[in-house]
């Protein structure tokens, strides 16, 4: 095939129905809930609308997205940037698109005045864990072969 | 030792100074930097001015936070809560002061709206996992017994 760019593109609240369906997507391919596309597209409209998520959006599928949050820090004067989401539509993985999104998302997030960015993902999502790590996210503590940083939720 | 009962309040502005050395304090303690509690009770005053983080405290002392976001939901039109920080002194840890602020903290998220609280912490904090545990959490994806869901950090 032939090695295209790719290009990563910041969501307006035009993209709230496509971001809705591509989230859906995630969500039932992963055999996770999802309210649907309607609902979604509905909440992400607004959430878009209030500042509340910051969605990057790849190709012209569009083919992919990172779906981020900012909130003002603690430990320091800067933001911190959270990466909720980051999913790629099946049939066009392996070809960097993951990748450009999460560069472009950590190249946003220091834009915005970040100076952290974190995320989660289970132990078995080899390609994403291993995509993190290529990236310089760690899920150690302290050192490289610290203790593991885990992840925990539960519904209230 | 007679048992006392465990007062959880919601904090105020004017308790920032306190927040801030009780944070200064926890990182000392895991050797995180810390920017001191002179910057700490800036910021902290200014993010519960602007409502950017709730904070319960235990006790007196205080003898304890638990330090809360809230953020408008992608997958249901309610909140989602994040558990930042949970601290207890360390000379006052093993009397219940970190399951009653946890209790407290998921009755707020509750009360605000959430309909799903998270958190992250180490593999090897022992007590806080089995706190977290008992109380409903999981660090498993899907099932009991699913695969762990891990944290991931990067500096920008």
């Amino acid at each position: 095939m032939e090695k295209r760019e790719i290009q990563i593109r910041l969501a307006e609240g035009r993209d709230a129905a496509e971001i809705a369906r591509l989230l859906h997507d995630f969500n039932v391919e992963y055999s996770e809930p999802t309210p649907g596309v309607g609902q979604l597209t509905e909440t992400i409209g607004r959430l878009l609308e209030g500042d509340e998520i910051t969605v990057l959006l790849a190709g012209e599928g569009p083919d992919g997205l990172a779906l981020l949050r900012f909130r003002p820090g603690i430990w320091s004067t800067g933001l911190e940037a959270y990466l909720q989401e980051l999913y790629v539509v099946p049939s066009l993985r392996g070809q960097g698109i993951g990748r450009s999104l999460l560069t472009e998302a950590i190249e946003l997030s220091r834009e915005r005045g970040a100076d952290g960015i974190d995320l989660n993902t289970g132990e078995t999502d080899t390609a994403a864990r291993g995509l993190y790590e290529s990236m310089g996210f760690t899920n150690r503590e302290g050192a490289p072969d610290g203790p593991l940083m885990l992840f925990y939720e539960r519904e209230i």
